[in-house]
């Protein structure tokens, strides 16, 4: 018999309750022969305030055994501003070599949008993990005072580009429109931005199925608002798909509805998926977060370890689910944890 | 009897077409007694193509000498991306010290947005022009080899960030609502996010009546879909400002309505006004183009000079044609233009 060896992070505010649902779904849409083993890990804020800590080698080397991990969210307001981010999330994405950062955004018949008319949207945003602005090379002299300089080092190699790069052509290659589109700035940003577009262009020359596509970062905000049915996949650096997939998720049904896979698709080491959306430590224990991002970053999960027919009755019971709401009552995290249990398992 | 001494920089693409407006309406809004002199420079792809110039130090010296500079837009797809743009816009924000850059964003009634429910939309962006990742700060090693490294350094300075954070309080203070959001992204880019967040924090004490709030760049991008009536005005570094000027401008009617000043506010170099679009030559010579935003541009360049009264006519006139135009024919660039000329000259 199978199984499944998951580490789980719920970590703070919401992430507890939207985790809790997660497991509901995963349990239910599992099959009989597949042993589900988790273990809870308590990081974030708590943990933070009680030691000092935020991922020790010690936790790392302990994650590492897991298959996979889930988290839900991390990040308080008590906590100075980087601290978890660097030190936790970061950390943990550089350390386990998540060099794909993987975002889908598909709009749902009925599903609510900031944008008029209701446009199609289904894209699916291959972010790159472990290089850019993101490695916390740079630093500060004279701090505090008027002579203060700061500095923050974008770090771009050859091999981190490639392995994304030609990672978003075979995603791109395996769907039906075969399109992939690359987000830059290499009209300002010409150091990165050669390196990219060039190896862009080379790894095309192996895909020639798939139809390219160059867009300036500014030009895809404006793209994603007025004509986001151009996208099919879009392949960018760590800074610019954090910045364009907040904006996807807005207008695809918003973060609720966002999932997220921090992938090593190598397998050296455990793969994280975890919700777009932060902590909202505002709405916290109240049972009002919608666990929708969660159950669909299990659904990226499951695809990852090969489980595709599993994640597959997850989209589908998820989308049954957004399509109907409209004309329903508000429902709690459990309540919409329990609907989407019971689709699955049905 | 007063002068003004303008530079006109048409540039490339539809740059000819929207100037040719932008300096009608400045000519029938412009008092009797004030003196209209033009130079035109034909910077752009046609020059460096001739030449291999972009803007040479000579230029600048001539340049220097107006009271100000009106440009229509500069790019070409002839010319490798990041050549005209490094070699001449960047150069001339950075030499002329264009360290506010000046984006407002006003969706009129009538206007098209993507947005649905035709939300308030009134805020203006103060973005950074001289530091930040546009510097050209970086490097390259190994290029074209599987071991190449591609730089870019964000550099960021106390007094660079505290003269438009500065600036950006002024203009917040000056508005009715008297709200000033700060843009960054402080908890991953930690030694910029630090500097710009303790000089916000500390200019904030001299401004009691400014109400202040900060957004992560991701989460600014989430709101200006689905909530941009949150924003009055935003100061950002240079490249977040790019960003969401562009997004911004999608919202508010688009890019063809989008103005922007590059301004030296201590007047020590002629600051330049522009419009955001680009030089769209696909459309190019074909009185497609629509000149409002650089209509908007001049409007933006007489507030600088002291011309409220005038630029408060142009605004005016811009408004009520937008208004108009649902229910009116598509008109062509100088139709548009000959109807904002004879609004603010009656
Ligand atoms: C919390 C933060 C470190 C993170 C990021 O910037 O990557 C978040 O915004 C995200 O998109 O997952
Ligand atoms: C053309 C480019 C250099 C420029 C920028 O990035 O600033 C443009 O996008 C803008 O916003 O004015």
């Amino acid at each position: 018999s199978r199984s499944l060896n998951l580490a789980v992070i719920p970590g703070d505010g919401i992430g507890q309750e939207v985790v809790a649902e997660g497991l509901k779904v995963l349990s239910a849409v599992l099959p009989q022969d597949v042993k589900l083993e988790t273990q809870d890990y308590d990081f974030g804020a708590k943990r933070y305030h009680a030691t000092g800590e935020t991922l020790t080698d010690a936790d790392l080397a302990q994650l590492k055994r897991h298959d996979a991990i889930l988290l839900g969210a991390i990040g308080d307001p008590s906590v100075p501003s980087g601290v978890l981010e660097r030190g936790f999330l970061l950390k943990l994405r550089f350390a386990f070599d998540h060099h794909v950062n993987l975002r889908p955004s598909k709009l749902l018949p009925g599903v609510a949008t900031p944008l008029a008319g209701q446009p199609e949207i289904d894209f699916v945003v291959v972010r790159e993990g472990t290089e850019g602005p993101y490695t916390g090379n740079g630093g500060t002299i004279r701090k505090g005072t008027p002579h203060e300089v700061a500095t923050e080092v974008s770090v771009n190699t050859a091999y981190g580009v490639e392995r994304v790069v030609r990672d978003a052509f075979a995603r791109a290659q395996a769907r039906p429109r075969k399109k992939l589109t690359l987000v830059h700035k290499n009209n300002v940003l010409t150091f990165a931005g050669h390196l990219w577009t060039d190896i862009f262009n080379k790894v095309a020359q192996e895909f020639p199925e798939v139809a390219t596509d160059y867009l300036h970062v500014d030009a895809a905000t404006i793209f994603l608002v007025t004509q986001p049915e151009r996208f099919d996949v879009i392949v960018t650096d760590n800074l610019f798909g954090d910045i364009i997939t907040d904006l996807a998720a807005a207008v695809s049904g918003g973060i609720g509805v966002a999932a997220s896979g921090n992938i090593n698709p190598g397998r050296e080491f455990p793969s994280m998926f975890e919700p777009v959306h932060g902590s909202a430590p505002d709405i916290a224990g109240q049972g009002k977060a919608d666990p929708t991002a969660t159950v669909l970053s299990v659904a990226l999960l499951l695809r990852h370890l090969g489980y595709d027919a599993e994640a597959d009755r997850i989209d589908a019971a998820v989308a049954a689910d957004l399509t109907e709401r409209a004309d329903r009552p508000a429902r709690s995290t459990s309540e919409i944890g329990d609907a989407l249990a019971s689709r699955v398992a049905g």
